[in-house]
Order: structure tokens, then C-alpha cells, then sequence
């Protein structure tokens, strides 16, 4: 074992960890101030549920041995085998940096049944979601599955994390239905500053999530630091510089834009140089804009855009790591170094987490829908999530 | 020196450090709007004050040779000794570390003081507090005193820093009194997200606090680490779920059972395994939400409930620590496997923790009431220590 | 390369960048509501900008090469050269830890613009400003420029960050003009709570500034650490027990002075002892509380006191390192050893730095002021820049 890699990935974690906070925080501002505590609180308990499941069986799910390239064995059911040493870093580390992903990937997911859920059918929800549709998906990439087997390159979980948290969100925005009011009334963001201050610390925990990946403190970890920090630079300009040609720059659109950058460089950053991440940020700044102006369209209330920005963002990111992966880094080059066969990888990957995510993710949330219902009763929703689910208020 | 540990206790002395505006934002959302400045005030006050106490002549009484088992000599007053080399980390780094947790406690006691103290007098009290008491139970459970001789555990400070500072809390609130119209009126949240806030960056702090306390970067500090994330997920989910059979589940619920779950894995987490975690923090969720429920039932007015979460909280860890501690983690068993005579020793440490720490903060807080008064005029209570105390205003 | 300074650095550089939204929360509870939005959006915008800047060319311009003392050659422009590999910690990693240090440094300077620049010349005047007085100071002072062949010592940046953005706020206060109505109505602080939240995220940050300018983690990195923490909390001290003589003391007071004592610690943390950061932690308070004194009376709108904080702490800073320097930490005695020759090297270091930054960035401001403008409208700057400049509005 090495004190700096442990280090290094302990600390990682803790940030990862802040990130789900900060996911809730970032929502919170941006939803009407009757919904302020509920959306901070929706992302505090995705990650208690996640954590408590995580340890009992779920990171088996995703590193057991693996069966047929789909899914983990039970042998680190209640941790079992998991033990404090390892190599490089202590195999109960591992098991608790991929903890902080998982929590943190169904908290992103919230976006999508903003203002309207029970908290009750929620907990249900996320306990199905993250047995079937993460751990399977953090089994193809990471645990030997059949993703990893192809050669799919996925770094930090552009798949893992934001394909599957995106297009879920879709799926479950559609099953619950609109907000009451939704493309009648306006709504007005609570708090834009809670927003900017949840952006910060998803900013800052990323570093911890794309770097950590590495799961050693050396120079691929360096060079994913890097390109993490300039994507997510490039995003929140570019986003910004294109909403700005149609009028007033905001700073919801700028932090939306360095997020969207953050996502796409997941998957790549392990593979690209700083001047790659550069045009992935700024593509992703663009793309997600578009995607959210295009959701808008067509009247779809996903609240928050977890679709926009994770969903496609993450869509982005996994093929743009077949575009732009160089050997200079990780011994593998993309399509503009000729490769087309990484591409044709990347994008059979994406396509197939873009599907699964979807579909289960419909299926459970119909599930849940039919027997114990996801959505408050009308008159809960109009007083509020916060008194309704909580009762609780914001005065401030 | 390894450089790889001295980057890790340098990180988690910076987290640590973190919880002390944490513990001043989580209170201040829970006061008055009246009072929201002075309490995030008292907790960056209480850590500059400590901070300088420490460097002059408390970490030489904490950390000095030891005297009788009681107190530690002179022998590093003005840091005298204390150098840039040391074995595995550099000493000095050891004394801050343990300079951030003294800053620490003392903030989370200003709960027994919340929206009546006067700043001066708090000072004086801090001085005297962090001196009479911090110090010696430092020293007792690190130092080389009676405590660590007779073999009790504390891991990262059960005894030295929450039922310190809970049962500190305690016998303040007794010494100062009753908020006006405590009982008569309602005294609603000032501010939630302040709370959730404040309570996020305790929990990302945490970690440094306990995985810290290794003092190194390796299997012991990885689950540390580990068993404090579930503990604080277990606490989240126990204390929200058994508010919910009597209401409506908080947000307040949820987070106070996350700190109530980590306050008492603190003395515990270099001793235990994961599944052990889960219980100590549901437990810790449900013990202290009763004690909350009880102190509301006396009409005490301890107005944050560090009592209920750190006394109460810290006294179940250090008993935890003797039921569930496992040689598999640590050499040394606990009751669950037949080792009553740890069980025992860790009920003597509490036992004298509680009665010393209740016993002698009193006597301060008499003393300093009695001289120059711990408490402002009624008046200023009325329109609040934010103008009363600080000339200034929340207009959130 | 060493894993433990690896990992140290990567933590700290996410730290530091964790800075810049810090400044950014830090200003904007300290303007009026309508501005609150404005000035949190500066401090990012700032930073997405110099980060490409800095990849581009900056890091050349500062780390290149030497040309005469003065700026450094292209050979790193697009990063060229900057490899995964290097000495101690990776070549990249270097580089993205002095990125975080450029981009926090234009965020500072949003002090002398608050509520009154227009974005769009606040993003060419940065431009202007990272390329012609950021990037030179960093190279003479760490990329082997005059100051440093000439024996200046600079830790972690009282120049290069703090002499710089303090008199440069100034240089561009003086050509933007006051705000409509200073000095005629109140203007009262937004949101003070969001000020103390952003001062606890960058006391948290400074430490990975300070420490990790050792760019290893070992004994001067902890000493560092520890002369930061004690010299923040001496400030705090220091500038709210002056303000208490004339009055109540502030909670604007407090944090201005814990940030003052990390202003004038960060050029000497790596050379004084714990003692003496004391000292120097408290003159700072006095000092920069007399600064900002002094501007309220000669009616200078820089509005979030860079200068008094920044400015003058950083020259104190740059003094104090020449006065309290001493070979048992770093080799080199200061003048209280009897060294008056450091001294009267830091005192032409600084004094430079003062003359440079304040005539170059009043040359720069009054050259965009001239051609696209630096400032609003007047009714935009009655209505604020929240909705004038980004079509939003805090609904705190």
C-alpha cells in the first residue's frame, strides 16, 4: 500500500462526497422558494438510502465477480472480503469512493421529479433505481462487465454517472407528469446565490471525483485535475457567449455551462490533453444549452435539467473521449488520430447506457407510479413540498 | 517522515477547521433572525480565541509531560520544542491538528449560550472553559493521562470533545437561563438552508476530523473513514424515521440524526467494522432525538441541543465503543465478544467525562456570571445580539 | 516523483480554486441586493477566463524561460513542454497550481468595479490585466525575475496575488469613479451571513494557498499551516478589539481581520515562526482596519477594500517576511536577527510591486474605459447590475 495514493483518495472522497450537497444546494436556488428544503433534503436522503444499500449489497452488484458481462455475485454482500489492506490503496477505500458516486448519481436524478414527489415513494424509488440501473451500469464499466470487456473507456462515469442520472430523470419526469402551472405560470428561481454557492462546491468536489479516479496521486491524475478545471472554464463561457447573442448573460446559464463542461470531461479525462478539453468544454457548453432550449420546446418539465446537462453532456463526453483520447496519455488514440474502431466503441456504449437508463428507469418509476404512487395529492403540491413533505418553511 | 501522511493530516487539520464556521452556520439557521450574525460570530470567535490560548501555553497542557495523570507540564509553552521534524508527521502538524479540535469544541458549546451571551463575557468564559476543561480531557484520553493509562478509547474525541462540549452546553444553559418567552412563544428557524449548509460542511469535515486521527494514511484511517459515512447515514434515516410516526419528517430531523450518528462513531470509528456503524448510528439517531424530546419536555432551554446530540451522542459512542469494538479492526474486543472489562473502563471514562465536564463548567460560568455577568440586558435580548451585540442586521 | 506531494498538491489546488467562488460570496454580501448576483458572477467569470489565458500563454508568459528579468519566453505556449512527468510532483500540476493563483487574483480586484463595470469590458479588461501585471509579477517573483536573482522572498504571493489585486482594485476604483450616490445614502450589506460563509471558504482555502506553496508536503508545508491559522485568528482579534474601542464590534470586522492576517502571513509562511505570525496577524488587523479608515474619510469608493485588505496587508506582509524571517525555518535571518539587508530587499520588492500594479492597471483601465467603456449606463446602475447585466434578481 502507498500512504500518498491513500492519501489522495480518502480526501477524494470526502469530496466526492460534498458534491451531493451540493447537487441539492444547486437545485434548491433554482426551484420556487415553497420547494427550497424539500430539494436539499431529497439529495441529503438519496445519499443515506445509497449508503446504507451500497454496504449491504450493492457494491457487490457492481465488483462482485462478474456473471455473463451484466452484473456483480453476492461475495461482498455486507462487505464480506473487503478488507483494510489492498493494493495501493485499502480495498474498503475503493469500496467507499465508489459509495459517494452512487449517492451522489441518484441525488443529480432528483431534478427530474422536483416539487411533486412523496419522499416516501422516493426512498422506494431509489433503492430499485440504484440496485437496477446503477450498480448494473457501474458493473459494465468498472466491475469487468461487458463495456469493459469491449474496451469502452469511461474514466471518472460519464455513463455510469451522468447518462444514467440524465436520461433517468427524463424517464421519471415523464412518468410523474408535469408541475402544476408548468408552461401556464411563471417560476422564478428561490435563491439564485444557494445555486452559484451549490455550483462551487460541485466544482470543487469534481476535481475529486474526475482526479481521484485514477485511484493514484501521479501525473494521469495531474492531467485529469487539468482538463477537468479548463472544460468546465471553456463550458461556462461558451454557454454563457451563446445565451448571450440572444440576450442577457446569466448566471444560471454560466454555471449551468461550467457543469455541462464538467460532465462531458468525465469519461475523457483520463485520456485527452488540455487543448482537447478545451473544445470538449466548450462543445458541452453549447450542446447542453441547446438541449435545454430544445426540452423547453417541447414542454418537458425535467425540472432542473438533469437531462440537458448530465444526460447529454454525458452523451457528449463519452464519445468525444472516442474523438480525442490520445496514446500521449493512455495508450489509446481517438478518431482524429485515426482510430475509428475507439469511436464505433465509445458510441455503442453510450447508446446502450442511453437506452438501458432510460427504459429501466420508466419501468421502475411506473412500478412505483401504479402501486404506492409517486406524486403528493394536488392541494400538497400547491402549499409546497417543504410544508407538505416536511413541514417545514423557508424565511428567508 | 512520510509525506504521503504529513499531506493527509495537513488536509484533514484544514477540514477540521471547516466545522467551525459549519457549527456556526448550522446553529444560526436554527436561532432567531435576530441572532444569526452572533452565532455564526461566537464560532469564529471561539476558534480564534482557543487558537491563540493553544499555541501560548494549551497544547503544552494537553500534550506536556504528564503530571499525576491529571495535566501535562510546561514544557511546550510557546510551542517551546515543537519542531518541524517528527516521527511519521512533523510535530508541529500534530499540534495544530489538535488545535483545530480544541477551536472546535468551544464553538459547539455556544449552543447552551445561543441568542443571550454577552461577547465579552463569552471570551472570558471560552479562556477559561477551553483551559480548565478542554485541556485536561485532552490530556487525560492523548496526553498520557489517567484515561489512556487505564486503556479507555477514544478515537477522535467521545469524550474529549462532544460530551465536553454537550454537557458543557448543558450546565451553561443552566447557569445563564431561559431565553425570554422560551415556552411562551414559538421560536421559529431563522434560516434551514443556513442549517443544511452548515450541517453539509460538518459532515464533509468530519472525515478529516475522524479518519484524521489515525495520524496516518492507511487501512485504519480508510475505515474510519468508512464507518463514519455510514454512521451518519444510519443517524440521518433512524432519527427522520422515527420522527415520522409521530409527524411529518424534517429536514432538521434528518440532519440532526446525521450529527448525532457521526458524534458517536467519533470516539468509536478506529475500532469497529462497517456493520457495527450502521447500529451505532441508528441508535445514536434514535437515542438522541429522545433526549431532544426529553429536554423539551423539562423546558430546558439548552437552545441547540448540544446536549442532546453531542452529550447524549458522545456518552452512547464511548459505551458503543466498549460493546462493539473488534480485534479483527483494532486487538481489542468489546462486549459483543466477551470482553466486559473494556466495556466497563469505557463506562468509567464517560462517567467521569460527564460528571467533570458538567461539574466544572458550571463553576466557570458561576463565577464569570457572578463578576462581570454572562448574559446582556433584557433590552438587548429583545432586539437581538445581532444589533445589541455586533451593530448589524440580516437582511436575508 | 513522490505520491505524498502529488496528492498533497492536487488537494490544494482544488482548494485554492475553491477561493475564487469563496471572494466571490465574500463581496456579495457586502453590496447592496441588487449587485448580490453581479459580483458572485465577477469572481467565476474572472476565473473561466484566466484559466484559458493561462493555458494558452499566461503560464509561459510567468514560468517561460527568463527575457531580461522581466517576462518570461513563449516556449510554453499552449502548454508545450508541460508533461505528466517532473520532479517531485508532475510538470502539469505545477502549472494548474499557479493557474488557480492567477485566476483568484482578478477576482480580487472585482473590489474596485463592484456594482458598476459592464461585463463585457470587466472580460477584456482581465484579459489585459492577467497578461500585462499578473503574469510578469508571478515570473519575477517565482519564474526567475528580478525580484527573486535579487534574494526577495515571497512565499505565496503578498506581491504576486495580494500588492498586485489590492492596488490594482485601487488603480481601477480611481478610473470607474465612485458608485451614483456614495457617500450621500447608506449602503447597507446585503447579506452578511453569505460574507462569513465566504471568509470561512477562503480561511479554508488559504491553507492549501500557503502550505501547499511549499509545493511538498513535509515540515516548512506544516509550518506554514500553522503560522496561517494563528496569524488569521490574530487579525480577527486584533481589527475587532480596535473596532470595539470606537463601538460595537462587527462581524464584518472580525472576518475582515482574520482575512487581513491571511493576507500579511502569506509571503512570510514559509520563513517566520508561530510567534512571530502572531505579531504579524495583529499589526495586519490594525493596520489594514486603519487602511480602510482612511479611505471612508478621503471618500474613495474602492468598495470591498482590496486595497485596505489586500494592498496594504500584502505590503506589511512583504515587510514582515524581511523583519521576521528566521534561519531556523528557512535559512535566512530577517531584522529582528540583525539581517537589515533582507529587509531593505523586500522593501524595494514591494515597493515596485505597488508602483507597477497601480499604473499599469490605471494605464489599462483608462485605455478600455476610453475605447468600449468600463462602466454602465446610469440607469443600469440605478436598477443594478443583477438585472441590468444578467436579467436576474435575489429573492433572499
Amino acid at each position: 500500500m502507498n500512504s500518498g495514493d491513500t492519501a489522495f483518495i480518502i480526501i477524494c472522497t470526502a469530496m466526492v462526497m460534498l458534491m451531493t450537497p451540493g447537487v441539492g444546494l444547486f437545485y434548491a436556488g433554482m426551484v420556487r422558494r415553497k420547494s427550497v428544503i424539500s430539494m436539499i433534503t431529497l439529495a441529503f436522503v438519496a445519499f443515506a438510502v445509497v449508503s446504507i444499500q451500497w454496504v449491504l449489497f450493492g457494491y457487490s452488484l457492481a465488483f462482485g465477480p462478474d456473471i455473463a458481462g451484466f452484473i456483480g455475485g453476492l461475495d461482498h454482500v455486507g462487505l464480506a472480503g473487503v478488507g483494510l489492506d489492498g493494493d495501493g490503496i485499502p480495498d474498503i477505500l475503493f469500496m467507499v469512493f465508489q459509495l459517494v458516486f452512487a449517492g451522489l448519481t441518484l441525488a443529480i436524478l432528483t431534478s427530474g421529479f422536483a416539487e411533486r414527489v412523496k419522499l416516501s415513494s422516493f426512498i422506494v424509488f431509489g433503492l430499485l433505481w440504484t440496485t437496477l440501473v446503477y450498480d448494473p451500469l457501474a458493473h459494465w464499466a468498472w466491475g469487468g462487465g461487458w463495456a469493459s470487456q469491449l474496451g469502452a473507456l469511461d474514466f471518472a462515469g460519464g455513463t455510469v454517472v451522468h447518462i444514467s442520472s440524465g436520461f433517468g430523470a427524463l424517464a421519471a419526469a415523464l412518468v410523474i407528469g408535469k408541475r402544476l402551472g408548468f408552461g401556464q405560470e411563471t417560476m422564478e428561481p428561490a435563491n439564485i446565490p444557494l445555486t452559484l454557492l451549490g455550483g462551487a462546491l460541485l466544482w470543487f468536489g469534481w476535481f475529486g471525483f474526475n482526479a481521484g479516479s485514477e485511484l493514484a496521486a501521479d501525473g494521469i491524475a495531474a492531467n485529469a485535475f487539468t482538463v477537468t478545471l479548463v472544460a468546465a472554464s471553456a463550458g461556462a463561457l461558451a454557454w454563457m457567449g451563446a445565451s448571450w447573442i440572444k440576450g442577457k448573460p446569466s448566471s444560471l446559464g454560466m454555471i449551468s455551462g461550467a457543469i455541462a463542461g464538467l460532465v462531458a470531461i468525465t469519461p475523457a479525462c483520463g485520456f485527452v490533453d488540455t487543448m482537447s478539453a478545451i473544445v470538449i468544454g466548450a462543445v458541452a457548453g453549447l450542446l447542453c444549452y441547446a438541449a435545454l432550449l430544445f426540452r423547453l420546446k417541447k414542454g418537458l418539465d425535467e425540472s432542473l435539467d438533469a437531462w440537458a446537462i448530465h444526460g447529454v453532456g454525458g452523451f457528449w463526453g463519452a464519445i468525444a473521449t472516442g474523438i480525442f483520447a490520445t496514446a500521449a496519455i493512455c495508450g489509446i488514440d481517438g478518431l482524429i488520430y485515426g482510430n475509428v474502431n475507439q469511436f464505433v466503441i465509445q458510441l455503442i456504449d453510450a447508446g446502450v447506457a442511453v437506452v438501458y437508463a432510460f427504459v429501466v428507469t420508466y419501468v421502475i418509476a411506473m412500478l412505483v407510479e401504479k402501486t404506492i404512487g409517486l406524486r403528493v395529492e394536488e392541494e400538497e403540491e400547491y402549499v409546497g413540498l417543504d410544508i407538505a413533505q416536511h413541514g417545514e418553511s423557508v424565511r428567508m
